[in-house]
């Protein structure tokens, strides 16, 4: 995920649903189908990586590696799922802001909640970065850890997409769930390595993508121990921020919470430059893979060979472009290398 | 781990050898032979936890914890291996200090370098907290995260404890690795979660527990990406201290890095207080222990019964006795519980 992108934000309002609430059953990571890659057409792309695990598991090869230092790092906006035309949790920030000052009343007449609960999109749209780290600040901290995941739990298993009117767990993307599959079934651990909210993300890895919690490393706040009325002990989450994920911050919050570098990574935008970087700094065989988001058709097209309005610009650059040939990296056409986007495709 | 002892520290300079070095193979994680808890003497400690591994994954019990969910958290200095006279890691600095120096020719004449040069016991007992935290800077950052390993890996392959001239990694509690493979044994994945350096502890984690760096939460700096002269990244460490993994720093740590409460948690003293509280404050099976340094004989004697010397002042207090019996946390005596303190034993 790239830093917030306030393009992205203003985008987003000339489309969200103003209601978008109906309970389906949650989406489940679905394994590979008999064959590993069964929805990626044949192509160096899918090559690479069936070339990259060969290699790794090889135990007479000399790229073998160790199961224990098998580890692959994954983005998750817009590399595991749909990010346009706004991070999923910003949808949730927003959203959630009725209800924050509902509990909050003063916030009712201030700026900037007073013009989301406006609902006047063209006053939304002007709304400033400073605006929106208000708004998540306000909606994601504050309250205690087990509140969080209660809200937003209840949140994600009805809260939809407005293009495909679809549970946004329901818009992973086939061939990068099939690829997770495949690198387990090989004995990597997948990690996912997201600029999005750590507690957000844990709160349905382990569901959509079957990652366990402990395996997500995103931005994250402090937390500050207290006890309630009872004595018992409880966290609250602090507006403090201690690991922006994003861009230098992957590599970073890699070293913090695994310690490890890791063998494999994927992404889709500059805000994953650096940890391709350094995955592909280490000793031994390597894969570094950037998702290229050039299927308007079935999804969106965002990258660099497009002149895309401006609501739409993505964060897949010319010089990311050009830094990936440069230095081996694979690009994944999903237009191309993809069979199908989603599981219901 | 308890914060920083300025009264261990005293009395580390009293007993520490001057030159400890010689290379012996290093210690290795010792598994239970034949039966669980080998080295452990009957009683309630050695049954309460037989008993809650027996509850916890009895799938017919009431109190059966899915394999996912089982998280054991250890403390290790005092709870995994011993602590006295001072933190490993501290006599780790104190020794980096003249190699910290060669490279910085100007810290040679500056406080509290010079002092720890002088190599007089008596003035280095006088050093403030703060001189330590200065020490603890110059030889844990301002280096890549490689130097660093390398460096702490070569000292602590050879380091010896002056008391049992045997190296450090050597002195880890027989019956506490018999804990740690008995939970493993059982689907617990066991976490080391120390007021000690995150970095420093993964080093050996693997090798000396069998717990891998990615199960290591300790006090942790940030780190900063960057480039070398030939483009190639690599993270140095910051002197910016993220986690304060002590105290209520444990719990913190715990969310930030694994995201689930633990079911089970081990420690010895007043930093591992919160922890415990947290770990009990879970629903369904829950085992919270502390070891208690009752023999002086085979090890240290600093619990709350004894009057011991101002060097040897531990932190296992009296309040945390009285809330251990409250609580129901179990107190294990190293003197009556355990049948060996070490393996060599």
């Amino acid at each position: 995920m790239a830093p917030i992108n306030r393009r992205k934000l203003v985008s987003t309002f000339a489309v969200l649903p103003l209601a978008s609430r109906a309970f389906v059953s949650s989406a489940k990571a679905q394994g590979s189908p008999g064959q590993p890659l069964a929805s990626w057409n044949e192509g160096p792309a899918k090559q690479a990586i069936l070339d990259f695990v060969h290699a790794t598991t090889d135990r007479n090869g000399s790229k073998f590696v160790p199961p224990e230092q098998r580890i692959a790092t994954f983005d998750q906006d817009g590399t595991l799922w749909v990010e346009h035309p706004m991070y999923t949790q910003v949808v949730y920030c927003l959203e959630r802001v009725p209800a924050v000052v509902a509990q909050k009343p003063e916030l009712k007449n201030r700026e900037p909640f007073k013009t989301v609960l406006s609902g006047n999109r063209e006053a939304m749209a002007k709304l400033s970065l400073h605006d929106l780290e208000d708004i998540l600040a306000a909606t994601l901290t504050g309250m205690s850890v087990e509140a969080f995941e209660a809200e937003a739990n209840k949140w994600i298993a009805t809260a939809k997409h407005p293009r495909w009117n679809r549970l946004y767990t329901e818009l992973t993307y086939q061939p990068m769930q099939e690829v997770l599959q495949y690198f387990r079934d090989n004995g990597f651990r997948t990690y996912i390595v997201t600029g999005g909210g750590q507690d957000f993300v844990r709160i349905y890895s382990q569901q959509v993508y079957g990652i366990p919690p402990e395996q997500v490393v995103g931005t994250a706040g402090g937390t500050k121990y207290g006890y309630d009325k009872n004595g018992k002990p409880f966290l609250t989450k602090e507006p403090k921020l201690l690991l922006n994920d994003n861009n230098a911050g992957k590599p970073e919050g890699i070293h913090l919470e695994i310690g490890r570098r890791p063998c494999a990574a994927f992404g889709n935008s500059t805000g994953d430059r650096e940890m391709l970087e350094y995955t592909g700094a280490g000793a031994g065989a390597r894969l570094m893979m950037l998702v290229l988001h050039d299927d308007a058709q079935r999804e969106y097209a965002y990258g660099p060979a497009e002149e895309l309005p401006d609501s739409k610009v993505g964060t897949f650059t010319q010089a990311l472009y050009d830094e990936a040939k440069r230095d081996g990296w694979t690009v994944v056409s999903m237009k191309d290398d993809w069979k199908r986007i989603f599981a219901f495709d």
